[in-house]
This record gives structure tokens, C-alpha cells and sequence, in this order.
């Protein structure tokens, strides 16, 4: 395998999309570098944007979080949350009504942004589901899965409504060795066993790549994808989403692909990187 | 579609496979006619067997319950849970040693019956794996699913140990419109989240059959496939694996295959019994 | 069912985007009324595109043959083909060399179109596959299926190379009752036998309603998704696309989707279109 | 990886159960060591049985095959086919008519043997299909893949009858480096575009199995799972299928699984044999 400096990568690229958990940071801390590096992309003009699959917090949030972890440098109008992208389809396509949704009561603030009520799954009324216009997958905390998963369920054996889901993300990681069941998989469950297809947010979908292209373009109005350099940790999301959108991809190391197996589970994928690091920092 | 009376159809088969709930009873309680059909079977010297696709109850626990529902006349030994199926497989492949497992108390009979040692999962002692043999998926309840779905797979990523699932079944009724998730949905989402393939037991899987089959050659030792009706109301299980192991099937309308939708099933799944009946009491 | 006029719901759309065969023309020829509807629309000032998953011709083919069949009104200029955003992709993520594909010469057009060299699988020199940079496949004609599947497999297992995919339609209507193989069908068998994910394009992936958006903007800048209506036949691609990208979506019953099975196929699918009409001449 | 002598791990098992290409014979011919293996088991009274998912040819072909290659010891009696099962499964299920079929004109002798008629794909006349009882998917030769492919799946659209595929398996190989599709993705390619699921037989499914034990049952009454060592080199299918059946399994490096990624695939797939060997005269 052919690791590569982080920063002689970017020459070519103005605008630079990062992945968050894994790239920036990861279980140990902020990455070794990771200030340094920012400060030489910004030092050379670039545009940056953090791409992140999380529904459970606002932009600002993932920014205070960010500079909590010692990365004071991105602020919240840098970062796209695929709760923003989710929020922006609940107001395209679910104009009015209640919302039912799995997740932290901090993951409504995407429905209620949208201009609609926010309702949890537990405390939906099973004899008025009418005014139900929509069921949202938020985030993997804030509910009992013991009862609420099959609540979901069964208000959606029962409503003929649109159901989104904020984060296609199956596992996160925990700590070192342990991981554990993110919002996707939640969904991907319900999908399972109703034979239904949610409508899907998130990387590897393009809408947030979308979103980063679209913002950057009110600063830099002539960006298209090959001016854009996509880094993430995940085969599955980050370079597959990067890919396809058409920008150019960097796999890092830091994250959810390890050294030791990277080079097996891109043969295995076919999810190919055009570039990989070890870290951001290195 | 031409529903044809039970009794009728039985008469070219010695032999009588039952499932349980949604053929014999269901969430209204025992199925109206079903202790004289019962009678008319035995008084016409057929073999009875019913195929239960359950590991929370020991055989003679299930029979207890359909005598406390109001049919008493089925034994013990005329029971084959998938729990049997399960405990068969951990006694010829799992010498010794502990089995983790999802479930209830009394599921873990099935490993303990096996002559092994049964760790709940939440118990498992992540410093020590070395002594965990086997994982099992026994039953959708005794357990925290907030934390020990987790724990399983986070053992599973750890242990290279064979993993079973005593019941494929995804949902089950819990009333007359509401569903709660099994045992093999639990599964399913572990397989998916892990890339995994376990061994699976319960009806579809053939060893039911063949364990009905075995049971029945003690007392009549000529019988084959083609003396056996299925009787179900699954078209994924029951008939699904009775066409399979090569018996007859018949589709019963009183559990979880509905009058008005059997049609569009069965055409959309390309699953077709043999015969199609209201219930087993008409 | 509630199916509405088809002109009525275009009212409050200043962009319709149609789906082409099965929405403006079927096996029967074009739609009654096709002709009508579209001059009342352009009366009315609506944007217009259609978005059709084909790499098999390029725009300027497929309005000719729109004419051909009697709807001469539609300029290649309003035509965006999954090949197109196949052929965006090309340019962008493979700068040069050889690209073998499985389609007919004319779909070839989307490789050479990006400036790179388009090999058909069946001349592929497997003593030199160093300057293969790409497989595309682009369409269900122009190979012979007895040899070139497996050609394109044991090249896939040799190559470490990216994958597209330019139409992930399963199958297409030859005749009122009789369907073939579309190139998505044989595209995910190599998937499934080689246990990769390949980049796809066409409905319903978001590119090509993003190609749509791109187009109409440079005539109506201020578009955005709330003002575009996906008019289409099938939910698995045009209405689950549409409803993903953010715009309305209508079900027309001209195509894939007959009247007689739309609501159970909304129902157990759970992609809902927000309006549902006969067709568009209707 | 800890390699055991082949000889030495038989041992305990009275009876020996070996898949046939891969294990007995590979691309390069027969392997190394088989025939003195073969011998030595004779010699120690071992009960020996080939299981095979092939339905290109019956058992009497099969070991004509074997002694071809130079392993003259195995008759036909001792080979268990999957097209054996197949026909087992159409006499106890479709007791008359017509079987419509893709494969070789040889394979159709599994239909032929059941007492039904067999009739190729192609020959199928459309305008008289209520005489059509069943549908099989034999083997992946005999047909024209362009042609053929669609009228299966325009039969298939048309008829609710049982569909067998006699051989799940997705690929075979065809040279050191070289594969082809395997009856198995024809048929899932087929279930994937209808959205319906086939009866399917040939490892890993339990009927082979039990075929075997049955047949070993009449010279060994006593037999048991417990007693069989089943040998193959393909872990979805003889050792995920023997592991499923109880019996003890023994993976060799002699066909799919290569020897340097063999501990990968066992860890990705969670697919544990109880040994593996290098190959059987190893």
C-alpha cells in the first residue's frame, strides 16, 4: 500500500471535504496534526467543509464539540450534519402535521427546524394516527429499545407515510475494540422486516455532497466536483459517496479502516480510494 | 381462491404436521373447532406431530400451555420445538464449555440439556472469552436490548465461535393488529451488521421436518415425505419448508396469512400450497 | 384510489420532469393526449425536461425517436440519459486511458463522449490489463450474454478498477406481457457473484434529478426541488428518486404500475407519490 | 492456521463425506495423494460418500467421471448428486405433467426420472402453459443465455407453479484462474427480478445430507450425525452446510478456499470448520 502525505494530496484540490469521527478525532482524541494541517489548508485558501452522518446534534453543536476536543477552528456554517440534509427534505416534501420520530429530543430540533411538530415514538396516540405525516430515524439514543423499536413497527404497519432515516451509519465506534448499533441499522431492521424502502440520508447518498458543493459555491461560485478532494475513514460511506459523486477521494487511516486489512476490504469492496493516508496529521 | 374443508384434505395423509399459534390457536384463544378436528384425526388413527418454531418453552411446557388454552390431547412427545433443533445441534457440535445467549431462563434448557454451561450475555465476562464455545439466539425476551444487542455484537467480533438462532421468525402477533420482533429479526440484523452467516434452525430450515419425520418413524416405521401434510399459517415457514422437504402443504387463514391478501401473497412470493383451507376447524 | 387530472397538478409547478417510456409513450406507441398535454404545458411557460434511464442513445437519438413515435416538441437539450451521468462521472474520476464496457457501439458514445477509449468486454486482451481503467456497463444489447458475462466477471476479478453502472433498471417492457433483462439486472448478478458494490447512475439515484436541476437553472435560476414535479411510471425508481431528491412526485398508470395493483404496491413498498393519474393525456 | 494431516483427523469418524471437485480433482487434474487416501479409508472400514452439486450428470456419469480422472474406486451407488435430491423433491410434489427446464439435455434426466416430462425453456409453447407444473433451473449449459434467460422469466411471470433449482452454487471453476456462472446465479438472478424465492437444493441445504445419511443408513444402521467428517473446500456450501446438518467438517486448501486467505474468509464469514487439512493426500 502506497500511504501518502496528507497535505501534498490537497495541492490539487481548492475545496477539501473532511469526515468528522475518525478523521478529525477518533476514540483516543483529536488526531496528532489535525490543528496543523488546518491551519496550512486554510493558510493556502482552501474551503473546507465537515460532512458528518449525525442527526443528533446542530451544526453549532458539532462545532462547539469539535473545538471542546481542541479544534476551535470550524465553525458551525463549515459543517453538514445529515440531520440538515434530512431536515431539508421534511420541509420539501412534508409541508404540515406531526412528525414521529426515534431519537435524542436534541435530533428534533431537524424536525421542528422543518417547521413541524416533533413527536416521539413513545408518546404517539395510536388512535389518532391521521395527523402522523411522516416518521423520521434520528439517532440511536433518546428512546427505550426494548419497546419503542417495536412501536415503530407497528405505527408503520399501520400509516402510508413518508419515513426517513437521518444516518445510514450501521456501527459506531465506542471505545477501542467496541462499537456499537448506530440509527442505520435501527432502519435497516424496520426495512427488513416490512419490506419497505425508507427514504435514505447521509453518506454514500449524493444529497450531502450536494449540500457541501452548493455551500461552498456561495463563496467560490465557480466549484465543481473534480475541484473537491472527499477524506473519510469508511470505505462504505466516504469514499463510496465521494466517488460517486464524482469528487476525488482520500481514505485515511485513523478511523474505521485499519492498516492492516485496508488493502483487503478495498479488493473486497471494490470501493477504491484515489489516495490513501495514514492521518490527516501525517 | 377455493378453500376446501380441512378434514376433507387430510384424508390421503397418514401423517399430520401442525404449527402452533395461528393454526391450533391464536390471539382470540383456541381456534373454534379445533378439539373435535383433533378427535376426528386420532379416532381416524392418523400420526400427529406439531412443529413449533419456539425455544422459550421445553416440549413439555408447550404442551401445558395448548392444554391450559383447551387442547389437551397433544402430548409432550408430539411436540418438536425448534429449541429441540437447536439443542441437537449444540450437543453434536459443541462438545463443551459456556454458550452465551440471548433469551429467557427457561430457553437456556435447550444448552443446558445439551450437557453445557448457559451464560446469559449480559454476564459474559469480556476478559475471559476463551471459555464461550458457542452464541446462541434463543428467545426475543430476558433481555436488555438497549444494552445486550450491543454486547452480543461486540462478543461476536471478538469470538470466532459458531453462532446459532433457534427461530428464524421476524415478528410475531401479540394482538389482533400488533406485532412484537423475534428472535430471528434480532439475528438478522446481528448477520447484517457483521457481514456474518449463522446457523439457523426452525422452520424453514429441514430439520424440523426431519425430526417430525424421526419422530413419527418410532411408531410408524415405513413413513415418507409423501405421507405428510404441513399445516400453517406462514407461507415463509411452514409452507416454504414443507414444499422443500417434499410434503404436502396446506394454508390455513386464521393467523398471519389474511383471507383477503392470501391471493397476492402467495402469487408475489411464488410460495404455493397445496391446498388452502379457513381454518382447521372448517 | 384518488387519480387526478393530470393538468390540474402541474399547476402549482413552474419544471416537470417526465420519466419517457411508459409516461409519454408505451408499448401501445405515444400516450393519447401526450401531444396535447405538452403544448399546453409549454402555453402555460412550465420548464420542461425528461429524465430517462438509457445509456443505449444519446439525446439527440432519443428526441428522434420521440418524434418518430409522434412527439417531435421535445429538443434534445431538454433530454437528460442516465448515459450522461455516467459520461459526467467518466470525465471526472477517470482522466484517461481504456474503459471496457458491455453495451452496444452507440452506448460507447458516453465513454468516447469523456474523452477516454472504449474497449467492448469481448476484445478485452486479458495478457494486458494494466490500461484498463474502467467498466461501464451501459446497456443489455450489442454482446453476446452466453460469453460476456463471464468475461466481465473474470476481468472484474483481475482488475482493481471502478465499476459503473449507467441504468440500474431491472427489467423493460418488450411487449404488453413480456419483459427482458435490463443492464442493471446484469450488472447487480456480477455484484452479487463478486461480492462488490459497483457506482451506479440513473432514477433513482440523485444525480440525474440534480443534472435536471443544473439544466433548468441556467434558464430559471431561482429553481429549487419544491418547484419540480417527477411525473413517472415506476415507484422503484421515479417516484422513490423524486421523493429522495426533495421534488413532487406523480404516478402515472401508463407503464409499469397497472391501475389494478398501484395502491397494493404503494402499500407494501411504502414509496408514496403525492398524486396518482390515469396518465399524462388524462 | 494450524494444518492437520489428512488421515490422522478421519480417525473418529466412521464415515467420510467428500465434495468431489476441489477435493477429489481440481483444474489441474486428480489430486496428489487421493487414490492412497481412498485406499487407506477402505482399508480402516470407513462408510464412503461423494457429495456433489452438480445436476449436469447422474451418479453413473459422475463416477465414470471420478475413474476418467483416475480415482476408478467410487460407484455410483456411494455418489449423492444434487440433481438426485431435485428429482426426489418433483416426485413427491408434481406428480404429473410437464417440467419446463434450463440445463443440458442430460440434466433433464432428473425430471424424466420422476416420471414427468421434460421440456427445454425454448421449447415452451406460451399459449399452452397450464400443462406446465413446475419449473427447474438444472445446470448452466444447454441453453442460449440471451434468449433463454427472458423467456424463463416471462414463464415464470405467467405461471404460479414450483420452481427447483437443483444447484445453489454461484460460480465454478473453469481454469487456474478463470470462472464461470453457476446454474445458482442464473436462478438468484431470476428470484431477484420476479422478488419471489425458489426451492433450492444441493450443500448448503440439508436434504444432500440427508441423503448421504439415508444411504449410509443401509449398510451402518446405527449411523448418526456424530459419526460423519464431511470434506470439502467451499465454506458457504460444505462446511456452513455440514456445520448446519451437525456433522464434524473439514475444510481443504485443494479448490476455492486458497490456503492464503483461508483464516480471512473463515473470520469475515463466521463459517467455522472443525479442521482444516491441505488437501486429502496432504
Amino acid at each position: 500500500m502506497n500511504c501518502r502525505k496528507f497535505l501534498d494530496i490537497t495541492a490539487d484540490y481548492p475545496v477539501i471535504f473532511f469526515d468528522s469521527y475518525g478523521v478529525l478525532r477518533n476514540h483516543r482524541g483529536l488526531i496528532p496534526g489535525a490543528v496543523e494541517t488546518i491551519a496550512s489548508l486554510r493558510a493556502a485558501g482552501k474551503h473546507i467543509r465537515v460532512l458528518t452522518n449525525n442527526a443528533a446534534r446542530n451544526p453549532k453543536a458539532a462545532a462547539d464539540r469539535l473545538a471542546y476536543h481542541g479544534l476551535p477552528g470550524i465553525p458551525a456554517s463549515e459543517i453538514i450534519t445529515s440531520g440538515a440534509t434530512t431536515r431539508h427534505f421534511l420541509e420539501q416534501k412534508v409541508k404540515s402535521g406531526k412528525v414521529a420520530y426515534l431519537g435524542t429530543p436534541a435530533s428534533a430540533d431537524y424536525i421542528i427546524g422543518a417547521g413541524l411538530e416533533a413527536v416521539p415514538v413513545a408518546e404517539v396516540d395510536f388512535n389518532h394516527l391521521d395527523d402522523i405525516r411522516a416518521v423520521a430515524f434520528l439517532d440511536d439514543e433518546g428512546y427505550d429499545m426494548n419497546t419503542d423499536v417495536n412501536l415503530v413497527i407497528n405505527l408503520l404497519r399501520r400509516c402510508r407515510v413518508p419515513v426517513v432515516v437521518a444516518n445510514t451509519d450501521l456501527l459506531y465506534p465506542v471505545a477501542a475494540n467496541e462499537v456499537a448499533l448506530a440509527t442505520g441499522s435501527i432502519a435497516r431492521l424496520a426495512e427488513y422486516v416490512l419490506g419497505r424502502k425508507f427514504v435514505k440520508f447521509g453518506k454514500p447518498t449524493s444529497q450531502m455532497f450536494q449540500m457541501g458543493l452548493d455551500s461552498v459555491a456561495l463563496e467560490f461560485s465557480a466549484v465543481s466536483p473534480g475541484d473537491i478532494l472527499m477524506v473519510g475513514d469508511t470505505l462504505h460511506t466516504d469514499i463510496l459517496g465521494g466517488n460517486t459523486f464524482g469528487v476525488a477521494t482520500a481514505l485515511v487511516l485513523s478511523g474505521n479502516t485499519r492498516a492492516d486489512t485496508a488493502e483487503i476490504e478495498i479488493e473486497a469492496s471494490g470501493i477504491i480510494p484515489d489516495y490513501i493516508c495514514s492521518s490527516i496529521g501525517s
